[in-house]
């Protein structure tokens, strides 16, 4: 009988080609995968809550695998993962689940960071870690813009592919909102469907209001109509981070 | 007539072999004469306050080159050297000074910073940027520790060589002070004169007493006595921050 163990793991995006396993094997997955074949000398297959792309860091990412049996308690598979993976990669606690729980369709929803540096220089410690903005941004727009998001939503203009036609592009942001200490700006966004890029394009949308080069208005028009007209801004991979899954 | 130039760059330590030049060349020194060469087409000696080790970091170190003339103004300095070094070091700010100043013999003191974690499990964002200590520390014994090392003393029993007999060991610590925030712990240190490893020497020895290996009598007695009769022990350097250098 099968038996499913979910964890939780930490990584440092700037170190990986993301998350989804590929040919060149460096990605978080396929390490992941190697790390439970050389404990099991089983092929294992991952099943992670969300695919993050190269560049993107996730600071409890979520998920499965399905054992053979209960070779270890949920400790210690956390000790013995953790002795195989990179530093870059710490899981962060493992637990026996039901086979009716799934690390991507049980996802209630998500929670993404998004942080900025707004300032002419961005520190060495923050390279690969934030997306550096030199030009002023006005906060008071940028809270503004965070708000327009709230809701259940068309966000097909904030998918990377526009949303494809057979593809649900509705949901719904339950709270966005932008702290900011210093040059430091925090966009935290909770959610319960993130279409490709979607953070990134609306981060690089708000940025884009902030810095005085689009109306807040055409947030409200992409929001409400699921179309962009104008051009469109990806924010940098590096500055995004899965902060969380919930179930 | 040389224009003496000063200027204040901060670096991820992990990135280089340290700040002092050396033969394989990838030293913050090497690469920051590069630059200043690229741009004035002369050889420059960059003459800095502390030479940090190899994975340690600076926040703020200062420095100061020579020129022929005054070629460019101190703004324009930061932004070109900038745009010719790697993300990893950043010059923060440019001015001309008198002759009379020099970065090391000038300095009245520096700031170092040493991070520890303190949890079972080190962040992935946190790999070489903190020293992971995953047994309990004993948060008063540290506080207690730190104190010891105020004030004027002989620390050649906190040098790497154990003071040359030639070289003085005497110093003073004007503070000494521990903060903590969850998991990571901050040692601040303000002093005049600051031996070779001594930081990581003061503070390897900080964490063995709050680890309960020693007791905080030897550091008392390595303070007033100058000799370290029992065990020492480094802090690695990737914990370890320049934070600024006081003129």
């Amino acid at each position: 009988m099968l038996q499913r163990l979910k964890f939780v793991v930490a990584y440092d995006g700037e170190a990986f080609a993301g998350w989804q396993s590929q040919a060149h094997r460096n990605t978080v997955q396929d390490i992941l995968e190697s790390a439970f074949r050389r404990i099991t000398d089983q092929r294992v297959r991952v099943h992670g809550a969300g695919r993050t792309d190269a560049g993107v860091h996730a600071l409890a990412q979520c998920a499965h695998v399905d054992l053979a049996k209960r070779s270890l308690i949920p400790e210690r598979w956390t000790s013995a993962l953790n002795a195989l993976l990179p530093p870059t990669i710490r899981v962060l606690r493992c637990a026996y689940t039901s086979v009716k729980f799934h690390a991507r369709f049980s996802a209630k929803g998500k929670v993404y960071r998004y942080r900025i540096w707004s300032a002419p220089i961005l520190p060495p410690l923050e390279f690969g870690r934030a997306w550096h903005i030199s030009s002023k941004l006005d906060f008071e727009i940028l809270n503004a813009a965070a708000e327009q998001f709230i809701g259940t939503h068309d966000f097909a203009a904030f998918a990377a592919n526009r949303g494809k036609p057979e593809e649900n592009t509705v949901g719904t942001i339950y709270s966005a909102c932008v702290r900011r200490r210093g040059p430091c700006i925090a966009v935290e966004l909770d959610g319960n469907r993130f279409l490709y890029k979607m953070v990134r394009l609306m981060v690089g949308c708000m940025a884009r209001c902030a810095a005085g080069k689009f109306a807040i208005e055409e947030i409200k028009t992409r929001v409400a109509t699921g179309r962009a007209t104008g051009g469109r801004c990806v924010a940098p991979a590096e500055g995004l981070y899965l902060v969380r899954v919930r179930y």
